[in-house]
């Protein structure tokens, strides 16, 4: 497949992608190279990564646990000094090999280890494909509250490579599959329908490309979110706070975040329905289309109270008011939307009564 | 006097300082604004700025623990804390009322606080107003190994008021100071006999303008630092060495930064007669001013072990050679010179026999 030039940066694909890196490699004079892993991805996707390397450059391996519970500032900080303590300059190169948690926390580590060194990522799930690969994101939670410290730093290159998804259940593949659903629902109302048609996960290929050129577009327009970059946000600004409230509250089963955005897209759409003109057969569609892939979520009162407060803590307010993305039609979104705090416990009685 | 251009923002002086902040602040809306002092600033430089700003917006203190030990993770995450329990959003202002250590910190906490908010320097230090006031280092320490954490990012503005210099004791200004010189040493030869005449810190403000203008006019042409920009670490890879050795050994009066790079710009003078044509006479020269304004320092053998061994650790290092400035005559450096280790031993025997 054609690799997808960014902002400064290209994502390549399949059999592309590691002749790419390879070449990178030996056209750069890194003094170190280190690969970022976790426990999991160690034990699943290393042995492909060293294969497809095929001892072409030395690495050294540094580890983290996985997890969003690790994805803090003492992680940071172990990966830090395990840099230090391996010597590593401001020419080394690091290469983030892992799902979303892991790639942006990496290239967090990565932006600010003596000002920067250059990072490659390398995600090994679907998620972490279709939503981390392009736009620059990278950081930590700190305590609950999800992504609250980083930076905006492009790695050199990004390696998708489908093949990789074979190492996950299938949790986890639904899990990043809400964020191309998300892609359809707010750019492109073909793409909602092509989507819609998917059974298992065969075939992905095209369908993750497509994903990533559309999430690519939206970023090149508006790589420091002052307008259009903010749709992305669809179902976030609710469905952020439902995961980190299901975080923090030990009797909940964790939700994933594509789990947790699926309800906050149902919500969203209910909401825009309400705000901004979303028909009832689109949000009718939305809600069937999720349900039927995500399990049904409990809410009690006490947990949506939580939620709502959770809110005022999201990224994208100011001035205290919280702004949403809604949607006008499938594949057509609205920006900074204000919402009185009232309209969310309808939301969720609308997605309780489902 | 008139401000000084930077690459993305503009240093203002003097009286036309506090208009500068009062226009911008009137000018953008932010949110809120949080201006972050240590215990020395909030005692002795806020009465000054609260006098300056008169009222015309409110502002929330954020305190840190002042000095260089506290210069770490910890503290920020104090602060990201801090920022975040008084719901600090992304319009959010951050004005750093302090010293080097304050403004690094200051600069990296809002650099990456919800992926960065602005935020405007306000240097109190004579240190800092030379040094820090240009060039978007911000960053915090490591364990004991200086600015290892940190990214480059620029503040809106800086205020450079020296009457916040009369909260200083001489042994502050003299820290200073020692910067100052370094800037005639790798860049003007003029500037250098003009500092030399200097007795006392009176009248100040002139050559305090004319170290920002060197500065800047180095950091404009390169700000990467790929090349030129290099010169300014003259006397600091050795100095930095020996600054984090004092700060590690319990049993030794800590050094300030600018006594630690003042001997180690008398090493680096030396190891500049040894290999890139520094006359004996501007040795002499170098070493005599800097001797005439700092205590000697005393260096037993394992000190000099232990420093040399950290001068791994530097950020200009890669692929594991020791990068230093050197001069070729006073008002002129010479980059990337690599030495060998055993040099070092003889620099220090030349420190010791002056």
């Amino acid at each position: 497949m054609k690799s997808i030039v960014t902002a400064s940066y290209a994502v390549y694909f399949n059999e592309e992608a590691f002749n790419a890196l390879r070449k990178h490699v030996s056209s750069r004079s890194y003094s170190k190279i280190f690969v970022l892993v976790d426990e999991n991805t160690e034990k699943h996707c290393l042995p492909i990564f060293k294969q497809e390397i095929n001892g072409e450059f030395d690495f050294k391996l540094l580890r983290i646990t996985s997890g969003e519970l690790h994805k803090n500032i003492e992680t940071c900080m172990q990966a830090w000094n395990n840099l230090s303590d391996s010597d590593a300059d401001r020419k080394s190169l690091l290469i983030n090999l892992g799902g979303g948690v892991l790639t942006d926390l990496g290239g967090f580590v990565a932006s600010t280890f003596k000002r920067g060194i250059d990072f490659v990522n390398i995600p090994t799930t679907l998620l972490a494909m279709v939503d981390a690969s392009v736009g620059g994101k990278t950081g930590v939670d700190l305590g609950t509250l999800k992504n609250q410290i980083g930076v905006i730093n492009q790695p050199e290159m990004v390696l998708v490579v489908p093949k990789f998804l074979k190492t996950l259940d299938e949790r986890q593949l639904q899990s990043g599959f809400a964020e191309m659903l998300k892609h359809g629902l707010i750019r492109s109302a073909s793409y909602w329908e092509e989507l819609k048609e998917v059974s298992g996960f065969e075939g992905l290929d095209r369908l993750i490309y497509d994903s990533v050129v559309i999430k690519n577009e939206v970023v090149l327009k508006d790589p420091t979110e002052q307008n259009l970059r903010k749709i992305l946000n669809f179902g976030h600004t609710l469905g952020h706070a439902i995961e980190s409230h299901f975080l923090e509250d030990q009797s909940k089963k964790t939700l994933l975040h594509g789990e947790a955005i699926a309800v906050g897209m149902i919500l969203e759409a209910y909401l825009s329905t309400r705000l901004t003109g979303l028909s009832q057969s689109a949000l009718n569609d939305i809600s069937k289309t999720f349900l039927s892939r995500y399990e049904k979520v409990e809410f009690s009162n006490e947990d949506v109270e939580i939620i709502v407060s959770l809110l005022k803590f999201d990224k994208k307010n100011s001035h205290g008011n919280i702004n949403f993305v809604l949607l006008k039609s499938i594949g057509e979104a609205s920006i900074d939307v204000k919402i009185l705090p009232d309209l969310f416990t309808v939301a969720f009685s609308y997605y309780k009564l489902l």
